[in-house]
């Protein structure tokens, strides 16, 4: 029998699983309360317009045979005109050349990972960060810088060692913190990119999620009238309608300079060729007839229920424990007294109050931060997020007793 | 402006636009006869019933809303059942824990070869071997050596230097080349790589398009025999839908020992997090339902295809130049005289003729075999086939000629 641990390249070291999605399996047990996964709420799928598109696609033989047959590496080019203009809304004028469809954001990812990171290359993150980021990164062997928790002063910030392959950063409502940077905080993180010279990853993946003030320009935004014009700057944009549309058809997008997009061109086509043709059709559809309209629904169940969230923390967490005040997004970020691990108060979250989160272990590229967990208040009803936060909050109260003496 | 070429990884340098993606652009203008691209013929789609099914599971809320979000990194799960079974009648008998999906065969391989290439690690292909699999492993920077022609006389084969990470073979219909291995070189094959103690990768793209002759058995059948079931044994193989029902739902699956699936699993939870969840419901209910019936009308299309092409090139092709008999599969290989070049022949091809395929090099981990090219009969009708590779005749003719003196 073969050793398959002697034949596995080195690379393969450093893939792990995530606690996220083995979390995920716990949601098939009805009686649990799951503030876990980042999940949008099925109620909210625009259902009836997608099934629509794939039967007005599917009814039209010319149509259907190009939609079930091979296609380009780049993406359907009615969606990467119509992302230009969804761009372009946001102060980033782009043409389709400046744009490929990829798998989600997930995929896009892990292209720029492959595209930038060389074995032992040092990748600048927040902390804590995008799970799915590290792991998307963690193939290509990096190891990992932080920007500065004050990020009003990161242009002044001296990371050190060698230069890192990129920055990567979510600008609003941050998974898993759920914070968003002001302007200020914008204009300072380019300017640290600038000042190293090196590319910025910019997650959008939340961005239309925002409950409560007015929307900031995305850091594409701003490089673009720092360097006149997207093809002379060099921040790398991803967006998803995994949020605002639905998760399953898999589909996302990157905006950057030309010359990046060729290159993850190449990259798409030795993955897996292109996103099937036929989703990106009905994205096309959808996305362009109804998330304008949808978004508002959307942002209005989801305000509901961070409010909800908040006002039962408020109510029911012991005074040691704090937590973040999100402006928009899915997440809300606890930290508990340092004694106390994330991973044991899950266990016993589920054991005795049926109710799941994600131990803030998960999301640092190394072992700190353990006293801290994610809660994610998008899938469970205001009903079910003030019971499980009102269960959670005796979990709490009994282990920061149990360990106080 | 960011000196983008300096920030890319090592890695970058090995990513070049692929002959056959830029070649399906000349299939937008309507006058060109294509034997291009290994493209199934949409008229073969079972249109009808993926209409069916995308409306009656968009159709049912609770589908629907199943069918949205998101689904585990392995697969559906009654699509990977089903599949055991599918592979238990190819003589592989295993479990849905043996399977993954994956978008296609290309992300199989994109996937294997990051799980087991480290940078200058010869890989063991065939020469020539599919140029798909040549764009998926150099991401991860291989070096390349052959498989001996004769593979009959494999095992008693010595490819020196370091010991390969895996081999890559197609048994059935090679692409490019069209020519299958019987069965003393399956054995031969399979003794090579338990002589080297390394993995082997089954790519049976093609394997159910067979027009003459018996099937005859994968070669992870016969390595559940000689290991004495699938968990012990090496070999690791790639299916795909592509052929079979259509491609641009993109879905493919390998089956492989429980102990590389997991890995395989951990790999797509970092590049893209699962295949669209929709597309494997629909997969699951079309293949289970169609394949069987269709694969009839798929090889009896094809095999008249390949029937005519054999024929017209008996006919029209001047006596210096041979080509191979494939038995099934998409593909026919032509090789011409020494000092002839199918780059070039491709060009005039195209503007004397407007009759387009594959140059040869493109097929090849170094410049060797520039005299030959692919010829793909899957996609063209029998008329135009014959009219193609006539015109084909008269620019080889004037080739030849006008080399000659």
């Amino acid at each position: 029998m073969i050793d398959w641990d002697a034949r596995y390249a080195k690379r393969a070291g450093r893939m792990a699983a995530s606690e996220i999605r083995e979390l995920l399996k716990l949601l098939e047990q009805p009686d649990i309360i799951s503030f876990a996964g980042g999940i949008p709420d099925p109620a909210l799928f625009p259902q009836a317009e997608i099934a629509a598109s794939y039967h007005g696609i599917l009814s039209d033989p010319a149509r259907a045979a190009a939609a079930l047959q091979y296609s380009v590496s780049e993406g359907y080019p009615p969606l990467r005109e119509w992302l230009a203009g969804y761009m372009a809304n946001l102060g980033v004028p782009c043409g389709r050349d400046n744009i490929i469809i990829t798998n989600g954001s997930q995929q896009a990812l892990d292209f720029l990972g492959r595209l930038f990171i060389n074995p032992g290359d040092p990748v600048l993150v927040s902390d804590p960060t995008y799970l799915g980021a590290l792991q998307a990164f963690n193939s290509y062997e990096p190891s990992y810088v932080h920007f500065p928790h004050d990020l009003a002063g990161a242009a002044g910030f001296e990371p050190g060692g060698a230069k890192p392959a990129f920055g990567y950063i979510m600008p609003d409502f941050q998974n898993p913190t759920g914070v968003s940077m002001d302007m200020a905080e914008r204009e300072a993180v380019l300017g640290l990119t600038h000042k190293l010279d090196i590319p910025l990853i910019e997650d959008a993946a939340y961005e239309k999620l925002r409950y409560d003030g007015e929307p900031l320009p995305p850091l594409l935004a701003l490089e673009c009238e720092r360097a006149g014009g997207i093809d002379n700057g060099r921040v790398i944009y991803c967006g998803t309608f995994s949020k605002t549309v639905v998760p399953a058809l898999r589909l996302g997008w990157v905006v950057a300079p030309r010359e990046v997009i060729r290159k993850l061109v190449l990259i798409k086509q030795a993955s897996d060729l292109h996103s099937a043709t036929l989703n990106q059709m009905v994205m096309f559809e959808v996305a362009s007839k109804t998330l304008d309209a949808n978004i508002g629904r959307i942002r209005s169940t989801y305000k509901a229920r961070r409010d909800a969230m908040l006002a039962a923390l408020e109510s029911h967490m012991p005074q040691e424990v704090t937590w973040t005040k999100p402006l928009g997004g899915m997440f809300i970020w606890v930290t508990m007294p340092e004694r106390l691990d994330g991973a044991k108060v899950l266990h016993r979250a589920i054991d005795e109050a049926r109710v799941a989160f994600v131990p803030g272990g998960a999301f640092r590229s190394d072992a700190s931060g353990r006293n801290t967990f994610r809660l994610s208040f998008s899938l469970s009803d205001v009903d079910s997020i003030a019971k499980g936060i009102e269960r959670l909050g005796d979990v709490l109260k009994s282990a920061i007793e149990a360990n106080a003496d």
